[in-house]
């Protein structure tokens, strides 16, 4: 998605509002609340253009001490979350709950599978410990395979000793395959996902940390009955579905370091050291 | 349902295989089965007649030493359960997980309520609470209430000392009302189902223990823009993907008391009397 | 749903784009829109409180020269019809169509039951026609069951000569009932549509011409495994889907007269009469 | 999928009953029927292992005299169709009505775009037609476009003196894409197909005729917020609706050729010559 000049940045992001616009509802002075994503995406089937209206993309961000939000892009925050750990939710959590509950549907006792210990896995293994579904989750790190278990995971494949995760897939499925894999790498881990998917199993693309062009052959997903699915962040209704969610099964977003303000370059490079386990948080004041 | 005249009855039971037809793949001898209580209905919509194959109800019923069941109308039981304990699921666990999962879509955060303390409900608790669904339960039984909590439920409502229970859910609720109302009371029931719901809520029919007409305002229907499905037990596809959620989540179904198959009609005579929690088992051998 | 005091009335009209607001893309000085009956109800689920918006009901309507709409609250309208007959769409036929395309979702092949020649039923009848899908209507009125015919019906029942029109219905059928029933009728008819529905079908509820209480047997939800959903209108999205058909199927909504703005009085006075067949059109200059 | 060896050939087949089996409820002596491609599959979601039942690739075919069905693997053909004109539907009109219908859930004045004149995608046209959708058809062959006009294309794109056909269906729609393409073939034009299709449009892959391997490059699904599903055929429930389907509509398939059972040989020398339009069919007797 393209990203306008001299933007503010940052998509996440969580505050109390102090004023509300005329004809505003759903909102008053005082409320906590967090962006979604999309400003102009509230229900349904999100617009073509919907990208123009992204929070650090299309519009400004919420790397502010104020930010403007529209009345449809906004929700409520979980009552037992601070602004701290509410700033986590809206892209990688909304993510991931858009994969499992809008696009792969998950029941209790279906198998999903998560590659690598980012925001998005994260909070994609916390929904399926919180629902009854069994999770799968891939690190190149024992220690961070040990965490994802202390958080409910049922089974750790380290990809650095076990390239061919998906196989360890298959096998600790008993050869069936698992319902769904979200799929975070891209040309890198496509053809091993279909590789891990049961008959009829579900694929969600939500983006290509990878990139570019890969080898595919298109046969897999003819072969597998697949279904594969491209989404982009989700709706303000699926927020707010999700805070219920987190809300009523006190869910609590795993935080790897709070920097202030004035260290948000650090926190960029911390990021971008990728040692971190869980989300990094900008406090602004 | 008719019954047919001189029929062996019950229809839920669960045994061990000892004999195969030609052709049968998805079974082998040894395997530990339940029968689903449609023989008929593998998956998709039911056929219009699909009640001629009920067990208990239009064949022979499992109140036997040996029972003949077709082979897309069993299932295999969860690994972790014993046959007494397996028996209890064909009517009463399958009916609430097809209200719950098929009709409602409930997601983690939802609510639901649950009218009751028999067996769908009890089953519809331990769903709930493995997939995140906060349940609201009622029981004339202040002592049962206290059991259901322990079974998970978020709040208990006494209906013989507060009669406008769906008046004490949508309190419970900050005024919106429930997301589902399994509906087991039929005409007794029915208006205060609709004044329990949110707007576009769904309340599923799974019978009508009090039977008869009922003076009703279809203006409710419209008014609260719900959504009203009669359902009827479900599929042998739906079983299977219940007893994945079981023995995932290590359910045990809740048994009130095992008779031996001698005992039976003192079985009967105690789900008669009312008084139990839980399911009633009859030991065949 | 409640009507504030000194609204300007009328949920229907089409006109002209004379002036848009700040931050406006969706459409240009010039274009021909018509307002959704929801002014906040774009797509998704509906807010509890979306009445609020409702054209006529919450906000002011458009029997007016002029009348300001929600960017996400307006359509474009087909480009091969008048704005005398793109005003006749928001309610009618978005009802409509949100029944058969989002509760019902009829497929080609499907039946489904029209109840008389009002708005909504002939706007049915012609998506049905235009769908593939066999319609069965009725009316007090041999010389309109013509007409409905002359627009593609394979079937008209006359209620005043066959008050049991349920049964005509189960008998056009073979015996099997219909796939949907849009229920217009209200406590006056309900108990007829679930004799008229096949095993697993569907009764939409779009309001209650006749109101009050009706004596129900809701066993009949049950003993149908039928499925009823009460709606109001539809989203701004299903306006656009139901435009695309429209244009593309070339359809033309029924127009039984046009009357000039300073006759709107003689208008209603012909609505109330209830001899007309189609949409009352008002020419506002 | 594999072909037993020494099987009777060939997945479609029309005929009359002449004897059923104990039990057998579905169908009596005289019925006109057709077999289901998957003998087990009869609604829902495919066994894995579904396709050992397929008639001429687990289990013997139709290219006989006498076959034997399984009664939920058999459906009744429509009463305007000759045994000929049936023998056609079950392989490419199934196929093509589960992509349309369960995959892509097409409504009326949505856009397919159909690659080349087989049998699918003249059966894709019809069906199109009938239910108010809107057709694109490609080929290499005027004359063949200008008989998919005749059957209600509503533009054709001559792939061969326009190779990237999917600009010309952008173009086509106004920049906007399909709503769907049935992808037939596979590796060779399935980055095409994602140029086709809208942002949030289907693809449904049906086979590879083209077969191997593909430089696909991932992000497209991605950034199309694409959903790609695999079919294969469908089930006795899908046949069942179609037919409805094609006799409300009085569909008639289209026939290039009835060869006399003797002249089998001949028959596959004329499909594999590829200069058909619509099916080949075998009359056995």
């Amino acid at each position: 998605m393209p990203v306008r000049e001299n933007i503010i940045p940052l998509s996440d992001g969580a505050g109390e509002v102090v004023e509300i616009g005329a004809g505003v509802t759903r909102f008053k002075v005082g409320d906590r609340v967090a962006g979604n994503f999309f400003q102009r995406w509230s229900g349904g089937e999100p617009a073509a253009d919907v990208h123009k209206s992204a929070l650090g993309g299309g519009v400004d961000g919420m790397l502010a001490d104020y930010a403007v939000l529209e009345e449809d892009g906004a929700v409520k925050i979980p009552s037992h979350l601070s602004l701290e750990e509410a700033a986590t939710l809206p892209c990688a959590a909304v993510t991931v709950w858009n994969a499992m509950m809008e696009h792969a549907k998950l029941k209790a006792g279906d198998t999903i599978l998560l590659q690598g210990t980012g925001g998005v896995s994260i909070f994609g293994l916390q929904f399926a410990h919180a629902m009854g579904v069994r999770a799968i989750i891939t690190s190149s790190s024992d220690e961070k395979l040990k965490r994802a278990k202390a958080l409910g995971a049922a089974h750790g494949v380290n990809y650095k000793t076990t390239p061919d995760w998906e196989k360890a897939a298959m096998e600790f499925t008993g050869g069936v395959g698992v319902d769904h894999v979200v799929e975070v790498g891209g040309a890198a881990t496509l053809t091993r996902s279909f590789g891990a998917i049961r008959v009829g199993g579900k694929v969600t693309m939500i983006g290509g940390l990878s990139g570019g062009a890969t080898e595919l052959n298109p046969g897999l997903i003819f072969a597998r009955r697949a279904n594969v699915q491209g989404i982009s962040v989700g709706s303000t209704q699926m927020f707010e579905a999700m805070n219920r969610a987190v809300e009523f099964n006190a869910l609590k977003p795993v935080i790897d370091k709070v920097f202030a303000f004035k260290d948000t370059r650090e926190a960029y490079r911390h990021m971008a050291a990728g040692a971190h386990f869980g989300k990094i948080v900008v406090a602004v004041s």
